[in-house]
């Protein structure tokens, strides 16, 4: 009834995109379960998970749209505490949120045909990430 | 332990909020489960799902104030390709998200007395929307 | 398979935010379960739940560019219904979501080290929080 696995991406910069249904749709398969939904999670607080449209336009907009809602350079509390430059990628993955959880039928995620699930780098340097995706469902 | 339906919304325009309460609640009662979740899934990368206190005011405010985070007169790459004008749609329907899973308990969805489950339809154009509802629980 | 349990934070004012991961990892105790995914969902339209590394800089940053994005001042349709002057607060809960979903493994949240789940009031005044928290799992 529960299926869950890690995968891991490692990011190489701020605002990189990377399509994570591939392998979303295996731990589904792997899972053996037919119906039910898929959790897909980001450990950490400077990432996050959505579905967009996963072309080259997009992946340029999405990140830097989001720099504008919360920009780099601008005054945050936790740049005082911290001085490590990555306040507004917190407050971007806080806004975007860690997690999406997707229905899967007859074995196939149910997703529209322009809709994909991604991972967004916030952070400004390279990370490990660890992505745990929890398939439940009989 | 799994009940999945879908629900079909035909959308007349830009900004076109719809309750989807009714419908969900109706998902609940149908999967004859006491205690759970419920999962509400629109497939597709141009609209959203959310919750909210779904009265005119509000219906005016959030498509106007997500029109202002993402404004449609802005110059987004994904127009760059698709020429489709509806950059703006795909950036307000993933920073909302497609998704929302919402307990319940005694056959009830636990929501507030003012609060909604909502569909926005973020596209340019006329849209048949399906959402799919994914209810799980004992 | 499914555990429930309703949770109370009594909040002071606009912009208070609580950190729920004691009562969320304590919940995931008491189902017994062992592996799967925890609901948290806040009742009501005014306040929100994510995810943050909770930090006395962050928990200021968080509600101050919220108020960026939709700012208390600003003319809402929905203080012409209303007058209660809490428009700003129902348009940044719906963008923050009033839920999240986190795996569980081995009974224990796959959290990051400074990755913490928040509720974070929304409404000017203060208020008597609900939230409810779904376990399920095997």
């Amino acid at each position: 009834m529960v299926f869950q696995k890690n995968h891991v991406v490692e990011t190489k910069k701020y605002g990189q995109m990377t399509d994570l249904t591939p392998w979303v749709q295996l731990a589904v398969e792997e899972s053996q379960l037919k119906n039910g939904i898929v959790n897909i999670f980001n450990v950490g607080s400077t990432a996050c998970i959505g579905t967009i449209e996963f072309e080259p336009g997009l992946m340029e907009d999405l990140p830097e749209q989001l720099s504008r809602l919360f920009p780099p350079g601008r005054h945050y509390a936790h740049e005082q505490t911290w001085h490590d430059g990555n306040g507004h990628s917190h407050l971007q993955a806080t806004l975007m949120g860690p997690e999406i959880t997707v229905p899967f039928k007859d074995k196939k995620l149910v997703l529209g045909v322009w809709q994909q699930i991604f991972h967004l780098e916030c952070d400004i340097k390279p990370r490990k990430r660890d992505i745990v995706i929890t398939v439940m469902g009989e």
